[in-house]
């Protein structure tokens, strides 16, 4: 039986998290989570439940890493219930190969609970299918963050002809370049592109474009939260509507 | 306010269910679900709910497809609380765009309720990041399961370049064709692969192998739950370990 659990927030709305999160959030000892966890998840652990702010998610140093590991392995050594909290999927980009090795090599067991992962959460508000049988027979998921903060090395070409719909993570920064990787890698600059910000909160904003407008279209404004880059025929926008439930008041 | 729900009831166990999810389903005067949608998350709705099966999730004929269209459409009129139960997450393979143009062309609202999609339930039970900054920095998501039956055209060579993890959707039957393709598109043979059945149920069998011998290994058996496979340098078996929470008794 262990007692250790790396749990998966989903992309932001306290409803997208799954029945089995919520349950563990209840039951956890200690929850250490990063600093953009939604507080009204944060305030689902018991008030006996030792909180952690383990600091931000994105841009961490491998110091900080290494001392979320550190401090994860104390946790689980007392033998409390730890709920480890991390946004979205812990294994689509979310660093967990780092906190598994370190509880593999101190010898703790652990499970790990999926969560919604941002792009389909996107998806979803948008009413738009990530596949779609005659536009997007697969789907992309990239991150546009790479570990020395500026774009990963992607095959931009293999990209471009796999010909389904791709969804940058972490991208906001690193756009204009990575636009201008695609389209010289044979992206038709009026692929449609949107940019989603707070996938699934109701401070979601979206603005539609394509992979040549929408460097100029995100940086006319100024996004606060995380952004999703959606990209592909099936993000074409003469259909886009605005989700309600998004909109809608929380019930939490 | 809408009264239609699209609604992902993601990859088998009940309590992977989101919460909205849960909360919809339990407010539903009318649940549309797939043949192998889990009867325990069926049973979740009231006992006043009308429970339609609308057929088989895999091997539909278009005509099967636009008869729950004109199903889903003729209960949204009624004005009743409609939840259509889609297996998995409803933008990824879920065919959501033929029941969403129908529903737009009939101006009847709905929102879209993501769940937890196969890929990320089967890489937690494996205990394996999707991606990791060393080996996989970007998760491809295809079908094995053409609109005719057969493997679709995907680009084998660019998928392969693009150097991620692979998840292939529905790709049992076309394992043999896939594995080829990939071969000679230049995948290493010895490039990790594994088939998981069942994924996030306490059915849930892995095999894994390589893409070379994976066909034979899953030939050698026989699976009859959905068969979900992941490829990729990610993936290598050596520290595969057999996760408790897949095995635990659901507390449904």
């Amino acid at each position: 039986m262990t007692n250790v659990f790396l749990v998966g927030a989903g992309p932001g709305d306290p409803e997208l998290l799954t029945l089995k999160a919520f349950r563990l959030i209840q039951e956890a000892d200690i929850l250490l989570h990063d600093s953009l966890a939604d507080p009204r998840i944060v305030r689902m652990a018991s008030r006996h439940c030792e909180k952690i702010d383990v600091g931000k998610r994105c841009g961490k140093h491998s110091a900080s890493q290494s001392q979320i590991c550190a401090l994860l392995v104390a946790c689980a050594k007392t033998g409390a219930k730890i709920v480890r909290l991390k946004g979205g999927d812990p294994m689509i980009f979310g660093r967990a190969t780092e906190e598994m090795a370190a509880l593999d090599a101190a010898n703790i067991a652990y499970d790990i609970i999926p969560g919604i992962t941002a792009a389909t959460a996107a998806a979803a508000s948008l009413q738009k299918s990530l596949t779609q049988r005659s536009k997007a027979r697969s789907l992309h998921l990239l991150t546009g963050h790479g570990a020395e903060g500026g774009l990963p090395a992607h095959d931009w070409v293999a990209l471009t002809r796999s010909g389904g719909t791709i969804a940058v993570y972490m991208g906001a920064n690193t756009l204009p370049g990575l636009a201008a990787h695609f389209i010289e890698a044979g992206m038709d600059p009026a692929t449609p592109a949107i940019a989603v910000e707070n996938a699934s909160l109701h401070t979601q904003r979206s603005f539609s474009a394509t992979i040549a407008t929408l460097p100029r279209r995100l940086a006319e404004t100024t996004t606060t939260g995380p952004v999703l880059l959606l990209i592909g025929a099936a993000m074409r926008e003469t259909d886009i509507k605005t989700a309600t439930h998004a909109m809608a008041d929380s019930v939490f």
